[in-house]
């Protein structure tokens, strides 16, 4: 006798409620229910702590799935920093004064890239990213941006698909450029993860006016010999500025940007997620003679001078350094991905697995959405969250992964038994699709 | 005998230290510490209480100044909102699921706007109105943007600049578009407050195809009778979203936006600031029909679903409405306002007096930037944190404005008494020109 799946009439109500007034749904495309599976996935939560959530109808789920999108690699309510973030609200966070917490963060992170001497804030990633472009666009004078990978919502990026170049091969299949000004088509152009020669192509494209190169130091596979130093070599050739965007990447397997494990150092950096352990907070780093651009052109916005964002980032900062989370997130990791492995050749089941261990994913070979739908239904029968996708946190454990693994054997073993009958068992709806990170 | 200025050294070594790795200084122009009057204004501070700020040196001040960049309009630590946000640190700020008081947050501010259905949130100004327009282009299928007044930091509305209008008329005078793609000229032209004709000549410019019209309802002038209405009409008639950009406006005059005072309907609104008493939320409301356009395009943003926001402005709003904060911010600013004009009068100093009263702003009107730093100077002496800005916060009351008054009618005296040698007398630098609401 299974479980039954738990009732969520207050989650459903929530999401009905939201479907009404907030257009998505969600503020961020990775967190709608219809990403997991709709009718099924409770949606939202009333409280967590470490790697638990208790969603609206108090029904408690270990999370094994999306990790806070990446930005709560402490776990939830992280006692030390939650104790920062009390501190500071008991101080005032906001005045007509700056507080002294964003300089001490500042100096803090060019501590950790000395190839760095300045930084700025935001408060959001994509939009930490359209001030990294416009600093490397005042910076170099040109307009054109060459990059690789996910970048979010910004006009500079999501432009690309005005030239019919898309971007199919980077992100988002499909997505037409609504809302982007036809002013800036041809003012970016893709390149392929580990290949020079389609970044030489998008250079040739560009005139050789390059104003940044632009992208994840890794994603999905790992930087192939030559790779990150031939896009550096070609960047300073350029004069162009080369900006790692770290927001994903960042404090996972280095204390600091995944790129200080390359020994390639780029002109700008960004961060944000891990940086704050789910207070908002991003920053953009980069050498002096590149960010004094900045103070050229109007970059300033109120909210980025409030206090708990540097303040929940220095205490973060300072538990991955004292807790070494890293090697503990790249361990789970691995864990979570050989398991993965070890349970679909058991059950014949046909999986790709992908990501920087921290950061893990599969895809089902066949029926992708059909079957993560099924996955997520089982295992929140089971009392998980999950999904094909595992962002590692540093509460989890050996043990965890492994009772884990163990709730997954069984619904492997369903999957393989149900065929191509699968689909009649959802009790929701199907995966929709989402991005592929196609880098 | 006066009182010394302040030891300041802790304060002079965190702006030295900002200086190193902080392109500008601080993340938002009107907080530096060069717009008030550098070496004097202390410029960073350790804690607050109401409206109460003591600096890192421990100097305490009543802060008659831009009171928290007009976010924090409770005052600092209000303890009400201060306790929702203590709250929501205890039960989690972000999971993989996302929080329910984004939901009533959204319900709350369509209720409080009749006109509109639907609401998107960010957690930055300059990103929520960059939003607004992606949301109005996309809604739209067009590109051109005609504005009014001051939008942030971001490509669309700098883009103006390159054309060689120049915000020259409405914001920052000799800014430069560094780092604006210059693709994006043409996309924005600027028209003049309370002024029909010149927006006739902007659609012109646009050959009538414009994507949004973007204003602030008011700012430094009362709206002439038949402007706004003409402007509604103008965009109804072209097709155009209709933006009221209420960041700095909203919750000040009324319970939700200015232009509730005035009996017109915008397409569009954004809130930020006041929204959230210090803590980082900004909404984007409006109609259905146009909200539903941020679907088809794609806006999403990790930190957007973070807890302490909606959290913050939920618990903000209700005070609003039971303390009757908007009638006594009003109040309050009128105070001053009419203190100014007689202090000036009593000692013959010329200045001219603007803004809304609850953001309320003056100028000398010769040698400004002297002037503005000799008083910032002698009213720090005072124990005072004070410029020719007047930002009202709930906690100032009438006696502590006739406080400020008399210690400003001794600077002011001080002042007509010094005459042409007012410059000898500064202790730091004159303020640095900054920007002007030319609206």
């Amino acid at each position: 006798m299974k479980n039954p799946i738990p009732g969520m009439s207050k989650c459903q109500d929530a999401q009905r409620r939201a479907r009404e007034c907030i257009p998505g749904v969600s503020q961020l495309l990775s967190k709608r229910p219809d990403q997991f599976s709709e009718g099924v996935w409770p949606g939202y939560f009333r409280s967590a702590s470490g790697v638990e959530v208790e969603d609206l109808d108090g029904n408690r789920y270990t999370d094994f799935s999306i990790g806070g999108i990446g930005a709560t690699v402490l776990g939830y309510r992280d006692p030390v920093v939650d104790a920062a973030v009390h501190r500071v609200v008991d101080m005032g966070v906001a005045t007509s004064l700056s507080c002294e917490e964003e300089v001490e963060l500042a100096e803090k992170l060019v501590g950790l890239h000395p190839w760095a001497q300045m930084v700025r804030f935001t408060r959001g990633g994509g939009e930490a990213m359209a001030m990294a472009i416009r600093i490397a666009r005042a910076a170099t004078g040109r307009d054109t941006v060459l990059f690789c990978g996910y970048h979010g919502w910004h006009d500079w990026y999501l432009s690309v698909n005005l030239a019919g170049e898309g971007l199919s091969g980077h992100l988002l299949p499909g997505l037409s450029p609504t809302g982007i000004p036809g002013g800036l088509k041809g003012s970016a152009h893709p390149f392929a993860y580990n290949s020079l020669d389609t970044l030489d192509a998008a250079v040739a494209k560009a005139g050789g006016k390059v104003a940044a190169i632009v992208m994840e130091p890794l994603r999905n596979q790992q930087p192939a010999p030559g790779f990150l130093e031939g896009v550096r070599a070609r960047a300073t050739e350029l004069g162009a500025v080369l900006v790692f965007d770290e927001i994903s990447s960042g404090f996972r397997i280095a204390l600091g940007g995944a790129h200080l494990c390359f020994g390639v150092e780029p002109d700008m950096a960004v961060f944000g997620k891990a940086l704050g352990n789910g207070y908002a907070i991003n920053a953009v780093i980069g050498r002096r003679e590149v960010m004094e651009a900045a103070s050229a052109s109007f970059i300033s916005s109120t909210n980025w001078t409030e206090r708990i964002g540097p303040a929940a980032a220095l205490t973060t900062l300072a538990r991955f350094k004292d807790l070494r989370v890293c090697e503990h997130l790249v361990a789970i990791g691995r864990r979570v991905q050989d398991g993965w492995r070890s349970l679909a050749d058991r059950h014949g089941v046909s999986i790709s697995v992908g990501g920087m261990e921290p950061l893990s994913h599969f895809t089902f070979a066949e029926d992708h959405l059909v079957r993560k739908a099924f996955l997520v239904q089982e295992m929140i029968r089971r009392g998980y969250l999950a999904s094909t996708t595992f962002y590692a946190m540093y509460p989890h454990t050996e043990s965890m992964v492994d009772a884990y693994l163990a709730a997954l054997d069984e619904v492997f073993a369903e999957m393989a038994a149900a065929g191509a009958g699968l689909g009649r068992l959802l009790e929701g709806k199907p995966a929709a699709p989402g991005f592929a990170r196609l880098t």
